[in-house]
């Protein structure tokens, strides 16, 4: 909005934003995977959405996107399996007012105690993710899974 | 080629080919999982040569390579598979006349309708890439997969 | 240490780094992947340390791991098993004096002659990559293993 964040946006190279983005997931999905769902949600914005496959209807703000996180790894907790989320293949468009436009492979794969790695799902996920400060915040996430009837 | 050509070469730095590389694999990717093969053919130059393990000899040319492609997914569609392409690893070499050599390992997964994920298949990816105006384009690619006799 | 090195670092971005580290780890997995233990030893420092899952003690300096990893070359060459090992969700963080801590997801892969492949494994690995000169070399690695009780 203002001429500094103009600047900043004109001086960042496509390398530059392509390295944050990944870095960016590596980060959120790590979060997640540990339960560290406090700062988890603090990777997207205030009004952030979540609109995943398996939820009837998209999640919208912190508030609710911590509840459903919670519930998730509690779930999981009781079951012991490990979970790790990737998101690979990742493609970046960058927008007007250096809204980036996101699409990736998601590999969601889970590990019993005393188990073996199991591929347990393959998404697409399309995100919308904007700046604030410095960070990047997902302000809108849209996830389909491979499958699905 | 020409004189700017050599300029442009000479200030793009490793991290800009390596964003410019992992950002060209996403979306070849995506458009062959998508079936949008008259799409995915242009990420080939005019007489770019696909050596795939599958294929008896190199298919070369973009009229031959969207005959396969198309061949391929009108088979996946019939079986209701979903697959994916992911270009992991991805390993750069600038070489002169900013030609890049790369190589890569690669997962093809499957997702039966209503069915659970399934590696298919893993290949290491040999790929000559080179620029024409300011888009990479393959001229040739060289496919092994693990496991073959 | 040298005020060349010190600008140097300075010189070098994120994108610049972000881009080496995933380049690094590709050429080491495939080196390791190929037997080529000589020259995958040489992304170590000297008294490189590698703590796994599988070993009782970390295991230090080159002469140490390169025992190591021609066991495990040789052990897999008598099963036929092709394996991959990818470092994925690279998260890159700069440290004083040019040093930097990496976690990343491993993937390890396995496909016997003739089969189909396997997820063998998911890890994650923690990493302390120095520079030595111009390359970035391990000087230590730690990997914990999902599902191990």
């Amino acid at each position: 909005m203002s001429t500094e964040t103009s600047t900043t946006a004109t001086q960042r190279s496509f390398a530059d934003v392509y390295a944050e983005v990944n870095q960016f997931y590596a980060r959120q999905m790590y979060l997640l995977d540990c339960g560290r769902v406090e700062e988890w949600v603090q990777t997207f914005t205030e009004d952030g959405v979540f609109d995943p496959p398996s939820a009837p209807e998209p999640i919208q703000g912190r508030d609710r996107l911590i509840v459903g996180a919670r519930r998730a790894v509690a779930e999981l907790a009781g079951t012991g399996e490990q979970r790790r989320h990737l998101l690979l293949s990742i493609d970046v468009e960058q927008q007007a007012g250096e809204t980036l436009q996101i699409r990736s492979y998601a590999q969601v794969i889970g590990t019993p105690r005393g188990g073996d790695p199991v591929l347990r799902l393959i998404c697409v996920t399309h995100d919308l993710l904007v700046r604030e400060g410095r960070a990047l915040k997902v302000r809108h996430r849209r996830v389909t899974r491979d499958g699905m009837e």
